[in-house]
């Protein structure tokens, strides 16, 4: 055995390097996680009481699947794995692409699905804007039950984008390169993003202005209802003449009807600014930040943070929108399968909502435990764990020390650290006269005691108790 | 729109590229899925039930910190990630180096850990085989919870191994080689085990033989309880002088004392050749099959497969063990955290449940709709709409259909594909009069049907009817 210590050490780790995770990446210990899966919770919880299925494809890809999908800009996001002789493969860069692989590959034309949590999608030929209205009811109903403070979802659509850039003399050549510097509106003034279009992507400073009537018209026109603001649009030389801007506004005046039924319009805000980065969206496009925690420019919003500029931002916490011929970039005879979705920004819910529990200095279960099992005398292990058996065979969630005879205090302390709510405590006196004492550790009161003639009407009492327990907050 | 059609079908893969998942990986569809979950649900709850709490890790480590970890052989099935001029990385091979290296980076002595709803571990120092008992527990619990079959608990310990190699007169420096081919007894008969042994590892066949005694006492002693056959062992020559064995033969009778106090013993068989592959065990070791589809020689526990050799088998599908040397390979002096944990081999667990399903003709459901809002008529979609709205803002989980004028006839259809137990109809007589028809899917009856002057108090009736259906088991 000394040989394997001596072995095992010799290998180690320690003495050469620093201990760490790899670049980029964390460790998520158990206050994270607490954290962490009472937001996949609540986001699974919305996406199946819309009805959807689940699916789960492969951490890495063929290279090919995922080349070419993303533009420019996304391509150069994509890990490699080693070369080992074998197919070129890469870790998967989002959940949409593997999504459409797989719809191609297995022939499915209608499916609505949600992956790893954080994604849902609705793929099939439909009517006109019920799938987008559902999808916008999904992000306000996560937003909303989460309770991260006030959020604006942002909706716009590629055609009116495509319309206005018609209407200010911008060919649709310069669609990509023009969408990423209008894109950066929400954190930059317009002078710069002016700045940027003229002098370093060289467009015409005439259509530059004209493009900016358009793309500022909401910062510009805060007081106009949304859809004063489509009207408005509507009625703007250029883009009256405009079919592709035409068919966008309709779009959304529709949408925005179906919303207010689904009871999701409170918190949505047309913004012609908003220019989502990856190449394969071809309709509505969405995008929702919580506003205390938005690049937004107005200063009124700034909640967070330090008094100067040092405030905590993190960008869009769910986005999403309609993506028609992506689909079909893997049929040979390009089929299309329609598809709209969202996917929510999980580290970015989990950043904020962090942060908040911090700030309210919210104490954190990380652990379920209902019951613990003390011991206030020696030799007492054999009925600990006799009542341990029971517990967890009456689905009582319940644990105990490891040691052969655990001090009183540390029993307790446990528990106070952990937030059990109850311990049971035994001792020869309770045995001897079958009863035991109930602690309950918030008052430190010990009065609940009762006899205890068999183990399992004991437990038929907990298992009462423990159902008034709020299992599933487990902040507080 | 056009220009971006034709632009995205030339990048396109369809062309050039057979679709499919990377070698070795595959997608789970909606009732793969379905499965899998209510598989790792079940082994959730049950660490739940024991208090753990959880953290997770990131996909890759550090090269090094995989490095020298596994053994030789673990250390082929390391997959490095491309140099991408930063760090070298690897993905992880299994949960527990993760864990090892995430106790020792943090400091952490004492933990009650799961990872990922697979892998449950308990670090620290405690009172000899009380933390084992409750791995072993646990097995019991979430095997049983499965209902795959009888399953089988085998148990051994590093030092039995060691004592039983020493009585034999087998260096220890033979240790891995010679545990690799004993490892095989599950699958091969001793004949062969035995000619591996002398002809191509080249142990001398007198200690072979003696070593046989041990290593097949067991197979050739199944009417022996454990505890007979623990007292046979202590007798043996070479043995009951050893005192690794003797340690190995103490702490192992301890163990089946406390699993049986803790209701886990009934299925543990004390098993001599358990010489499970992995480098970092230190102590007691274990593996659970399920008896219909284990590797076992025994002809009587053939059930499923075809009636030749051909017998699907599936190897172990839970393993675990005492690791106490691990986490201090991270440490740079060394210090010693003992660990013990279990791993379940769940996509194993998934395999076996999928083939019951299919043999048992099972019915899956893949979503967990309870209401479908239909209607009767054309141009009801608003009505349709107002209705959904407010069963999801009941917490109902509702569906409709996503065109405008639906067929009937369709949306019954999916309802009974989908096995949504209950329709809710409305057309434009039931409007005009307040009422709605009620539709049981699976009888088809339309019974019942009540008037409702509010919407609300129809989700409130709803909402009761729901809590009806049973939400969590979603294979009938």
């Amino acid at each position: 055995m000394m040989e394997l210590k001596a072995q095992l050490t010799a290998d180690g780790f320690a003495d050469k390097t620093v201990l760490k995770c790899p670049k980029g990446t964390r460790d998520f210990d158990p206050k994270a996680m607490a954290i962490r899966d009472s937001i996949l919770n609540k986001i699974v919880q919305c996406f199946k009481r819309h009805g959807a299925e689940t699916i789960d494809t492969p951490v890495f890809e063929l290279k090919d699947v995922l080349l070419g999908k993303y533009g420019e800009e996304g391509g150069k996001l994509i890990f490699d794995l080693a070369d080992q002789g074998g197919e070129a493969l890469s870790l998967r860069y989002d959940l949409t692409v593997p999504f459409a692989r797989y719809l191609a590959m297995n022939k499915i034309t209608n499916l609505k699905r949600y992956h790893i949590a954080k994604d849902f999608d609705i793929a099939g030929q439909y009517d006109l804007m019920i799938p987008e209205a559902e999808c916008l009811r999904i992000v306000d109903e996560v937003l909303n039950s989460l309770k991260l403070g006030d959020f604006e979802i942002k909706v716009n659509h590629r055609l009116l984008l495509e319309g206005m850039f018609v209407a200010s003399g911008i060919d649709l050549s310069l669609f990509k390169t023009v969408c990423s510097s209008i894109d950066k509106l929400d954190k930059l003034p317009w002078e710069n993003v002016r700045y940027e279009l003229i002098n370093e992507k060289y467009i015409d400073s005439e259509a530059v202005d004209k493009l900016e009537q358009f793309v500022r018209m909401r910062e510009l026109n805060r007081e106009l209802s949304n859809m004063g603001l489509l009207e408005k649009f509507l009625s703007s030389s250029g883009i009256r003449d405009n079919n592709s801007a035409k068919t966008a506004i309709n779009e959304m005046k529709l949408l925005l009807n179906y919303c207010e039924l689904f009871g999701a319009n409170k918190n949505i805000t047309i913004e012609p600014s908003l220019a989502r980065g990856l190449d394969y969206y071809t309709g509505v496009i969405y995008e929702a930040v919580i506003k205390a925690f938005s690049h937004s420019l107005n200063a009124s919003q700034k909640v967070f943070g330090s008094e100067d500029d040092e405030i905590i931002t993190v960008g869009s916490v769910a986005a999403g929108g309609r993506y028609d011929y992506l689909v079909g970039m893997f049929y040979p005879k390009k089929k299309n399968i329609p598809c709209v979705g969202v996917s929510f920004g999980v580290e970015r819910l989990f950043s904020i909502k962090a942060m908040k529990a911090q700030v309210d200095g919210a104490s954190i279960r990380t652990s379920e435990t209902e019951v613990f099992v003390a011991s206030a005398q020696k030799n007492l292990l054999k009925d600990r764990m006799r009542l341990c058996k029971l517990l967890w065979d009456n689905d009582v969630k319940a644990e105990m020390s490891y040691k052969s005879n655990p001090k009183m205090l540390n029993q307790l302390q446990y528990c106070e650290e952990r937030k059990i709510p109850l311990v049971i405590i035994i001792g020869e006196f309770e045995l001897e006269n079958g009863i035991v004492k109930i602690r309950d550790v918030k008052t430190r009161e010990e009065t609940v005691c009762f006899e205890f003639i068999e183990f399992q009407e004991l437990c038929d009492k907990f298992s009462l108790l423990s159902t008034k327990l709020n299992k599933s907050s487990l902040i507080s």
